[in-house]
């Protein structure tokens, strides 16, 4: 049966201590729940440490890479997806993905959402930035859901996903 | 010589009157000053509005469209690069474009804007929203020059882009 | 730890009934030594037939498939990685598998092989086109294997790939 | 009106003196017979040859380069389409070109060879590789062309492209 996969996104540099904390307990809770973690894969700031947490937690983990090859992959994921094609794998992580998680954000994070929005895929924002939040509110209405904290984000996943859906691996 | 490049994105399902009359201008003004108009290059909104200002001032136009075929593709363009990569192409448009016009505002643009962001492109920000505005502002501080109006885009494109540049076809 | 994957590419439409029992008996052996199973994830020829393999055997199975949704993609795919990007998307599926199986040949197929050439990824050939033999063994040298059937296919990934190799999900 | 676009697609590395003298000669005729050439735009083998036949005859080029920036692009160009994907840019320069000319051979050569036939593009193959021809006549059928000389690959051209067929730049 098909797995659930939630992504996580944001920024690889210049992620804040709180950024990287709150992609750690969302890696944890996702792979608690059973579903699956994907992330952009690199081995840095949301990407990375949404993995650890997943990992920590026995999760099942996959990156889809820009990279051709395995430089700068982290090194913990179980399925490595490798497009070679940069920033255009960007589409690929939100077409993906079940649900869309910002963690943080940042320009590539933000191309994200857009194209989360874009391609009818339901987000879940969790960031501080006031500017964000209303931009992101404003361009997608009910299909992003504002969330002060991973407590709150994990509900709405379990709201949005159900809890028979797919072999976890 | 390479010809100068801008790129004129913009929504092409909702775009509003305004949107439509700028983007009109602004291919005018590209057109004029001998650069190439680089578009999305459908048969919408501010892609198409932005075409037609370009050729009626005699202008060369080329449009990276998301389909492997014409099918919806403007019939006036010059040059139509397929790519038949969908929203992936977004990236490809502002890569090649020497500064970016945003010309409005909806998902696929706020893709576009973030990716020109992300690669280090120029944004000539001209929409009336005051979210987009402030987000994107914050998200790429000097790289992006907010406008009120066609005038002032060329002003600021006349100024980026030295007029000795490039063969124009 | 990182799983295996052996991408197993073929024709969708013009498969053989050759192509297809090979196909299938390929993701039967592959489910059986603990690999993942990655194809082009469409509901047709040799994609569907080695999933339909893969899945008897109990096995783990990714898609890449060229769409933004699900229409047409295999319904027994464990993981889906929705591209967006048509044929762009071969180049993926070459560099995301350890080892790339062509099983029977076609334009899409030949891409693949010529892709995951280029890309430095070894290949086995599995295809009693003379002509196809020949130009790839030409064109890759010894990062071409050509086998005559299922058996000596298995044989060569065995040999490649260790049997400690990866957590499979 | 629309411009009429030949690629030429060839080895980088690897291209044979005569692969140099044919993609030259073929980019000073199409460059007089007034249609665009377009190229995968790298400053190496026969991409760069190509350009340079090109403006050799005061022509117009196009380049569809794998890269973000302009490190190992072809200077000469007149446009850059900048994908940033890789060899994922293989399929645009295949479906942007009104006919493809395959001027030699290597691995990336033939995946654009593999996907102009898949997706319907018509094909003049310009190679001594016995190999090759034999392998995508198989392939390809009246999809494409061999023939043994750029005369007759121009001969050919003429025939497909009408005379009449857009506004160069």
């Amino acid at each position: 049966m098909r797995a659930r996969v939630v992504g996580v996104m944001g920024p690889g540099v210049g992620a804040t201590p709180q950024d990287l904390e709150r992609a750690r307990d969302l890696g944890r809770a996702i792979a608690q729940a059973g579903w699956i973690l994907l992330t952009g894969g690199m081995n840095q700031g949301v990407m990375a440490a949404a993995v650890q947490g997943a990992k920590e937690a026995g999760g099942w983990t996959v990156g889809v890479v820009p990279t051709e090859g395995d430089v700068g992959v982290c090194p913990d994921l179980d399925l490595v997806i490798r497009t070679g094609m940069g920033h255009a794998r960007n589409l690929i992580n939100v077409l993906s993905s079940d649900v869309v998680v910002a963690c943080g954000m940042g320009a590539g994070t933000a191309s994200e959402v857009a194209l989360a929005l874009k391609t009818g895929r339901p987000v879940i924002l969790l960031t501080d930035q006031d500017e964000a939040q209303a931009f992101f509110q404003k361009l997608g209405g009910k299909q992003v859901m504002l969330v002060s904290g991973v407590g709150e984000a994990v509900t709405i996943l379990r709201c949005w996903l159900s809890p028979a859906g797919g072999r976890t691996p």
